[in-house]
């Protein structure tokens, strides 16, 4: 491991293995209302089963701690192939794309090797020395990735489900009111110059997020707030999707090739537009931000609305100085409601939206900081070899969770990619 | 219903019903080993998950015997889409390659709807009169229906089991002992002059089996038995899959395009012939029948064998005068056998193996027979739309019921298909 | 050589010379208005550049006839691979996908090819016994191969003329007044029992027109000419492109791939059908016999309208007493008439018309007569191993020399090709 | 027009046509030895045929100067259509990948177009004023827009002739020797601090090289030469194709699917490396700077050499400071020297050698630079539209006309491009 997966120094093994128990119980939490059929099957090459998620995320502790020591049985030795996500340095890896033709092992067998994994890692965990500071990183490192997985559950599942005519519900979740901001959105002023951006100091970051490092801006501002379904139905309207002069080359072509016309899981029902959520069709929330949306329909929608998406620079010096608020995973949850992106409620006037809800695209082709420098080993292979044709989205969503999202996270997908809950921050050059 | 799926004039309505609780009920022994996982995967297009066949034989009767009936209380308005297969006339259909997308309904619900449909059939029957029979030709076809999709049952889960690096064993079954033929086989003479071919008299037969009506044969012989694993092997060893003047052009590319070197479901293991069964990898027996190999295989094996396939009008004439004996679905399930083509035990020289254990690729595009009329309405869809760019196969396999076959029932598959229980029988022009 | 493909023992070095000559000669003739850039472009991987054509032809001669005397100098060793088409017994074959991207040899210089052979070929027969069978065959057979690729020529520069905006003119050629049949075609009765089929006796036929051999018909009657594009517009206002019940499966999903809805080549301008012709493009001759149709649209005309395709059975034993008359490339090309199907003029009631024209889809597959046997040696590969999943037609179109077809005849696409001059004949069963 | 096309304010009307003349007649110049058939053909989408380039610069100008003028007389009204390239403020486009579908017009009447155009140009910039700023805005933009064209003629060409097995050779050229650098690079130290890059003052520029903006660059060095042939030959040697560690997910991907082993044109014939030039095949030249490698091949060798790849201001930075020397197509071909990349002779110990020879991969996605405003109009779509999942190259190449190239310009193309002159330069953090 590198210097660039920084740890407080300070953890004793008891916190780490009860805040190591409760994110994995998280993780089997949100299995809680699924059927061994909704966790089996697999939508698309980039979608995973849930029980592929539920296996891979124990996997890694596997592969990364328990194996490390000569002593640990080892649960099933075909794992080590099957569960591999894309880990050359570790070996073979079971066909990506293939992952839903595995019937077995069966959910309960996955349940039964998570549960020996979490045995052998809480032994692991207490057994070790106050100090034994590479134990810290990996636990918390496989904390965080079990994290990023939780997401990737749920917008896989989301993924899956929209497929079925019937259109499962996965949590009910009660309705929260969201009240419309009406029109006006703040615009926060960005000041030129020389700025710091990236991580650094104490707490688990990822290796991309560091070096910390400088960067010159130019004055800009930002809007305080995503944009609105709502909003988004205007450029609709406008026709959007039909005009060549707003789009990219390449999402031009992406909407000619795949009739794209609206936001993903948008359906049109007897003329009203409905969204399909994990609670369930729903009719369009205009006021929520707007979600499911490629990096080409936030380009074009900016474009039109006069403005451009921000740099991940731009975004990072702003949300530096917001707090953390917004509508996460965990807290939805935990308050039974649904997992949505929602208008917040307040009573300040222009209050700042960056954390929760949607994953904001900015303009920023994912890359690698300067001087950065990959972890070493197989774990190297986490992030930085997925520097290329990707774009940096920022903030965390609502299939987040609270405790995983900072101001320097950064995330990234493909520009067509839509099955996450990505949305739109505009930004302006003046 | 045509003139052309004809039935004894006398079935009673309780021998009617307890035939069609049998058959409904051997679908869900089939399923007994089966998780919920094995039963909603689909391995590729061509075939379905065991979950979609289990509903769409209930669809079948539902929608073309209750739904007829207005006093019927459909089970769920979205199966008539959901569980469409192909009729056009009945309406709308799921899409094919996405049936693998449905978690729901699930496995529990499946057999709920299946329940709901047997006692409505069973009602529906007990209350017809003796000489309903319109209402004994949709059961005897809904019956007959059945056994072909316990048969895909059975062949589309080998498909996606094969997939899985752990063989998962389907039913372990005992082992027969294969006595090896030796080398001889015995070859049957064929007349030349007129011969009539296809379905005529009592008896369910499908529309596509009809009119009988006269074919000129020359002179030709037909070998007793299909060809084993063993004899496979040689053209293999003899670089059979490397010597394009052995192919058909088409087949050639397949062999290119695929890298197709043996048999569907052969592997190679430390040096040895293993290949996956649904009782799990076992070595290769080579006195049993070879299966799993395309129409471009059969042919080609037969080029390099010097014979030729026979035609189905070859096959039907010398099949009329053979006993049906063979392993099939119903008779290995009873004995605990493994689902596994085998060589015959016998004591008699030269025993005739032309029924069940491995389908036989016949030269024959699959075509319809001077004067062929489709079944009125959607039945009519049932068959004969499927009549180009397949070749027709005859005799049954072991994934067949002994009492779904006979001589001259017609399957068909498109030349490229291995996945069924596909195998080989020689003719010969002189 | 098998005995398959028969030749008159006796035809004089003088004559053959002369025919070779007149027959490549016309190949020259029809490329008279193309520029290089007409003959170097490969629209699909089924059609070839012009200019391929042109030296592949000339390669069958060089290969097949003149590298069998070691003392011939070779024109261009690289053209062994280069314009080999498919004898995997000759050895490695250049791309057929990749035709059009041979931008050397010029046009000129397979001038150049084409010339050097017509002399080493003529001084090779010239140098000949009167009896040397065996050359007499290979040159026989290479003129065969020689017409077939002026066809070739003719349907594949279609093929990508159609595709230019320009709709540039092969020829302008005069038009020829078609006089509408009215509604009335004649149906020519076939009696049941015996027939002989195939080739026997004297004259040139390609391997797969024989054995002569036995088959049984039905009695049936067949129409006197083909389909007229006015009776497959009809189809159309009928909206037989909408109804999947006319289509059979495979047909339907090409309906719904391709968005199919007329035959190639026809273009909807301002309202009225037009139709690209290698005359230009002009109004459509609702007389003419409607050209450009696949199989698939062959089989639903023929469902639409009551009938059925022929087989090629029947197509040949009502042939075999049609005078072979009808609208040929040579003639028409000698008259300066446009290369395009028209109706045929006649006092005569009801005139039989089944050669020149369109080719006719048969509805039998391509398969092998009983006792077939392929060319010996590389030249087997000529037809034999192309027998699956194609469809036979009969008879000839306006692109095939009117010397070069038979009753006998058979060619071959697959049942998706519409880029032949290929229409429609009707039979009915009763 | 926008801000962001700066112009200097004096070019008298007769410079302005002279230089239009000259640059026009080069296109010429470059077909003198190609055939109409060299000129037709296309090898890929990414290429188009050298004719296709001749009638498309020039449409450049019927279109956007020419056509402004209402009594202008269209040389061809279908052009407009037939050679739009992608703007869709233009109108509709013929579609790229049918661009060798095209064999009309012919070579002969697109020199005829070329003519046409050439007049009416010559005129109408004799016509205007000495400040018709407009005009000479748009004939600049033309005259850099053919130069970009006569960049792609040689490119696609050779991408084109590179599959055929007789390697056409374009311009045999004289061998320049090549003088080994041995294994010494210099390294050029850059400062960290605040740099401006991008186009300002006079003389032309892309819209995309506007506005001049500051960046914060961290303390680095950069390579004095680019990577030669031979250092590539022992990455190659060292297993680099081989090794999924040295490469991005994406390229690794790249890897596998192509089978790409090395750059591309490269033949390894009887043990000894060749490559394919625009002056034949020729024995590989290790001292000169390999070329026809994708973004992920130089990517993965600066990885493996243990730098990295220079961003695109970094690059700038050092550029500005460096003389316009080096190997370009228009003194190349004045002096008969073959069009292929050369190492620099040199008494000097360290010549830097940044323009000519091969353009070279940057780090930098290509994207706006900060305020950038794309050009008004169909003529913003020129550059803009295209800044997604395409990364920066930068100082020409042996294909670029000495004239064209400066430290400003941004070349792009995605990163599994390979059929550019694209080559690699390192760059160290350190």
């Amino acid at each position: 491991m590198s210097q660039s997966i920084e740890l407080p120094p300070a953890v004793s093994p008891q916190s780490l293995c009860d805040r190591y128990l409760a994110v994995r119980s998280f993780t089997m939490k949100l299995c809680e209302t699924l059927s061994p059929e909704d966790c089996c099957l697999q939508s698309m090459e980039n979608a995973s089963p849930v029980r592929w998620h539920l296996a891979h995320t124990s996997w890694f502790f596997e592969t990364f701690l328990l194996k490390q020591d000569s002593s640990y049985g080892v649960f099933d030795d075909s794992y080590e192939v099957l569960f591999n996500s894309y880990y050359n340095a570790v070996g073979e890896q079971f066909p990506r794309h293939q992952r839903g033709l595995l019937s077995r092992p069966t959910l309960e067998q996955t349940f039964a090797y998570r549960e020996h994994i979490d045995q052998a890692v809480a032994e692991r965990i207490k057994a070790a020395t106050d100090d034994d500071s590479h134990l810290t990183r990996i636990v918390e490192l496989g904390i965080q990735h079990e994290q990023q997985h939780q997401e990737l559950i749920l917008t896989d599942l989301k993924h899956l489900f929209s497929h079925n005519p019937l259109f499962p519900v996965f949590r009910d979740g009660k309705s929260r009111s969201s009240q419309p901001h009406g029109t006006t959105t703040a615009w926060l002023p960005g000041l030129e110059g020389v700025h710091e951006i990236g991580h650094a100091g104490e707490g688990f970051a990822f290796d991309n997020e560091s070096p910390r490092h400088r960067v010159f801006l130019e004055q800009h501002s930002i809007a305080s707030r995503p944009v609105s379904s709502g909003e988004f139905l205007n450029f609709i309207e406008d026709g959007g999707y039909t005009r060549p002069e707003l789009w990219l080359s390449m999402g031009w072509d992406f909407v000619q090739r795949t009739g794209c016309a609206h936001p993903l899981y948008w359906f049109q029902v007897d003329g009203s537009w409905q969204e399909y959520t994990l609670a369930g069709l729903r009719p369009l929330d205009q006021a929520a931000p707007v979600t499911h949306v490629s990096y080409f329909e936030a380009d074009a929608y900016a474009r039109w609305a006069g403005g451009r998406l921000p740099t991940e620079a731009e975004w990072e010096v702003h949300a530096a100085d917001v707090p953390r608020e917004g509508h996460f995973a965990d807290t939805l949850l935990a308050s039974n409601s649904a997992i949505h992106p929602a208008s917040i409620d307040s009573e300040d006037d222009f209050p700042v939206q960056m954390f929760g809800d949607v994953w904001e695209w900015t303009s920023s082709s994912y890359a690698p900081y300067p001087g950065y420098q990959p972890a070493a080993g197989a774990l190297g292979e986490y992030n930085g070899k997925f520097m290329c044709n990707q774009y940096v989205l920022r903030g965390g969503s609502v299939a987040t969770s609270s405790d995983h999202i900072r101001a320097t996270y950064r995330n990234f997908f493909s520009p067509d990619s839509q099955w996450q809950f990505s949305g739109i921050r505009l930004a302006k050059s003046e």
